[in-house]
């Protein structure tokens, strides 16, 4: 099946991760690309084959046909154009948070105050953690693919939740740490190389707004769950180490027990024995989320540590990941 | 006051801190240095008027009066040198964990098995955490320094287990990262460049060897202390987030009163406004714990951040402000 | 077509980029690893389908009936293995330096003095720079993979010496900075985090063992080529900047005029236009070759900045594109 | 004696550098800060004694009775505002390029074309490399610090081009590698973390702005003379490989002896034993410029490296060291 897509905000670093997954997929045989006129190609070597940088996407569906278009664009502008872009007859995967909140009031409250200017279509969009999820992203016409944090989170704690294995009474701890391209492209001093450099720092903590998404998926109820960001000075990937009580009568073995009944046909998704626990190496440049444990049983206390690629589980990776399942094809197509 | 001292080990990264450090301070007046004789120094301009390298610290502790020697070695070494440096006349300052738990069962519990062949100097020695052990490390023969993971944790923690706060039945957090020089210097694939750079990792999970350290000095019961490590692909530092339920009335005003009336004459530990945060760069090249705070009242959840470094207030400064409380010294001589 | 392919060595840092190629080339059907019995595999996801680990290739090549053996060991070990594995019936690409020099006095001169086992291997194997000897590539039994600094050297040197537009009275300079894969996967002091990180330095400066491998491709005498190493703070890459005096007449034109014609049907060298320059981004994880070039023609001077991965076209993927050529496959099978 | 000086442009890293060498200087009794308005101070612990930032230097020059007013400002605002300091009474020293050419001429072609709107100054100022221009130092009212490249290349290179002993018709080229802090605090995305860490890149290949300060301290023609900058993944540091044709005659001995004669009483610069070489971490945070040599005396061809903190002694050092001159301290007072 020959498939055109459009990409906006090709040029940030989840746009350009997709650019480079969409490259070398089978399926997609054209693929049109946007972003602001004041941002510039990277330098090229001669001769490139450079993309078809348009102006104007909208329009470009209508003509071209496009059959999806990823928004990889700041949630504001993605608030505006996804609804000109499903006018237009293309199918929306934003990678932003524009439309991962099921209601205005929630948007308002995490993201500044501001109001949501389509509520209606936030209703209606799909939040494509497809593990959790899928049946409902092949019919998806606009999908919110997920935040990178809450992906990873979501991935290791809604099993546990689902089994009622967590002693919530005394609240789960997500210490989650992030490479800097998730901060974006954009020059900040924050994201400038020398103040990175042997540096390490924790941010947004107890309010990142990717919490409601973390919220809304697992299960979890604010006061029970508390989360830290860090910015790691690595260029790709997100380590979450996950703390919680165990209820009695569960040991490591248990919730490896739960992950491989609820994950056995999952293909992104990896398991450690017990003792071994993955590492940002292990994830990098692949869509995989991966997942260990260690287990204290006697004292009940239990970690999961969760690796993903900010950029591809965590971004551009799931976005063609939903895409897949949208347009029918095999859902790990141009993934592995 | 002129002081003649020895260090042994002085080409580790704890012991190559430590010189530095005496090098500057206006009160040593000579050192003798020793290490493994297959270590060689690394290379140094022409000229360098090189340290007083020699074979036989006991035997130099009688012949040049030294009235202190540190002791940066593996805790096996330690073990086996302290008793005859004592016996040689002089005070000992060991950076290793041979001397820092109370009791031979604790030692064999957390060290691999191994039997302590004096348990007597255990009983005897003296936990060198100025802030809470002032008076005892001014008279100590045999002087313990603290590990470096709970230097940073035992100072966030103590004031507010000892003020009552944090409601224990919920469990205490520490969720700890540091920079790879706490590792050694002995090469390893784990410390190796290619290793290490782009990546990030957790280890040691809820059974690491400073945490009984940790319950002694801060008063936690083990079930309620989940620790974890992590390595941060940076040269020096650790920055931990620890995370807890306050009991019902605080906040975080609270929690930084209570520091201010612990820490208000404390010249090495530095307090954060609620909003802000310590981070690596802060600490790097100095003796300070700089500490954060965080709360989320209505839900009593907070978060505390401590950030040092490694080598420093978690090894060789400390050692060295221990050293200046012992001999009589100001206790920042050489560390401001 | 089918191929079974066996690797010696496979856990070092080479051997582990050439086992992902192969991983992922459509023409390889089965592969068979071995490496020292006492270099341990790293962890691996649950269920992960790991790769036939082997002892005794040798035996495995005429059992198996593999086509080829890559050899991704020391030069020593190498220089023992290929006579065994050619007797066996294989071909073999060795990505060691022990058959790169055609004479034994050569490799004797530049390896420590160490005579070479067998001298008459070392006249018949065949140089695998492909954009130089590709004929003779594709018919060779034993080859001999490139190093890393000399494949970026000559195909940066070459086409301009043979041109003749250097004026080579004056010298040729080479300065070469790679990244810390290239030291291999043993534990060092130099290669570990601490000693690398925040740090740069040069080494084997003006007697690098892989002059001879330049100044046998490129033409240039001993005399006339100044080569320095250095170490840079990266996993990978290679990037070296030269420098010469051009011949009155030329330009910055000139010399992407000769490239231009001698690497037109090159699938794995790129030009960049005069003022653009390659870096380490550009040519990560792939198996080009990047030039740019830069002169002041009134002065007659001329910069030429080449780049490349050198686990890629510096070793590994060097190392597939001349299978490719050997098995009769499309050269860039597997490589883009 | 007790000194008040002024530091103008204190937030950028040179800035802050020599603040933080100013703080410890025992003879600087106060200091007065001035950035620009919308440039915030990074955040501190509580109490911290901040510095007195203030606005209008050259008021407070009179007001408080400056002695000297340190510049680490672009070279367009130093131009500007040197002329009023010295009006006002202080002596300048100038850490820009404003004042370091000594005619209009040369200024408007390697500075974009601009003209120097103080061609006066530009004749009286004084070139601050104090190896070889103390006596001009001591009576500078207008002192122009050099830059951080021409710093390390003028002190290995013109000892030698005054001992005669390169062949100069062979030319000499210095292949340049500097941190990123040397590129300024502002963000860029050329500066971002994630463009710098795992790269390397060459810039300002034959036309950097520095190349002038070279050729008019050395003695070299800009036609002998071949410069590439490059940018390292690293903080702070610049290591320079510099590569000539010796005259007949010479060896590596010859070449330290050259500069021991030269360099007797220098307390800034250090030699390295042929075979030893220095690199970034030897003078990381030092105002030391190490040299190392090697030749190949068959073939007359010479490598020196010479390293520097690029914010040291390529900065703020050496403009403490110059500081020290001008005010009849010693010379190096607070740098040791």
């Amino acid at each position: 099946m020959a498939t055109r897509v459009g990409v906006v905000g090709y040029l940030g670093y989840g746009g350009a991760e997709l650019v480079g997954i969409l490259e070398r997929h089978p399926a997609v045989e054209r693929m049109l690309l946007e972003d602001r006129a004041d941002v510039a190609d990277p330098p090229r070597p001669r001769g490139h084959k450079g993309h078809q940088r348009i102006q104007g996407m909208a329009e470009a569906i209508r003509r071209e046909r496009l059959s999806l278009v990823f928004l990889a664009t700041h949630h504001d502008v993605s608030m505006q154009l996804a609804p000109q872009f499903l006018d237009a007859g293309a199918r929306v995967v934003d990678l932003s948070a524009a439309f991962r909140l099921r209601t205005p009031e929630r948007y308002s409250r995490w993201y500044g105050g501001d109001q949501h200017t389509h509520p209606g279509l936030l209703a209606s969009a799909v939040y494509g953690l497809p593990e959790f999820n899928r049946e409902a992203v092949r019919t998806a016409t606009l999908l919110a693919n997920p935040g990178c944090y809450p992906t990873a989170v979501n991935l290791a704690l809604r099993p546990l939740v689902e089994a009622g294995v967590i002693d919530r009474s005394a609240g789960v701890v997500c210490d989650a740490k992030s490479g800097v391209s998730g901060a974006g492209r954009k020059p900040t001093l924050k994201t400038s190389f020398c103040e990175v450099t042997g540096n390490f720092s924790a941010y947004s903590i107890l309010d990142h707004r990717h919490v409601p998404e973390v919220l809304l998926t697992s299960g979890l109820e604010e006061a029970e769950f508390s989360f830290t960001a860090h910015l790691l000075p690595v260029e790709r990937g997100i380590l979450e180490t996950i703390y919680f009580r165990l209820n009695p009568g569960y040991d490591a073995a248990s919730l490896v027990n739960i992950y491989e009944q609820r994950y056995r046909n999952e293909p992104f998704i990896r398991l450690y024995d017990p003792g071994q626990m993955p590492d940002l190496h292990a994830v990098a440049h692949t869509n995989y989320c991966d997942i260990g444990v260690r287990v204290d049983a006697a004292t009940r206390r239990a970690v999961v540590v969760a690796a993903i690629d900010n950029l591809v589980k965590g971004a551009a990776g799931q976005a063609v990941q939903n895409m897949n399942l949208m347009l029918g094809l095999p859902e790990t197509e141009g993934l592995l």
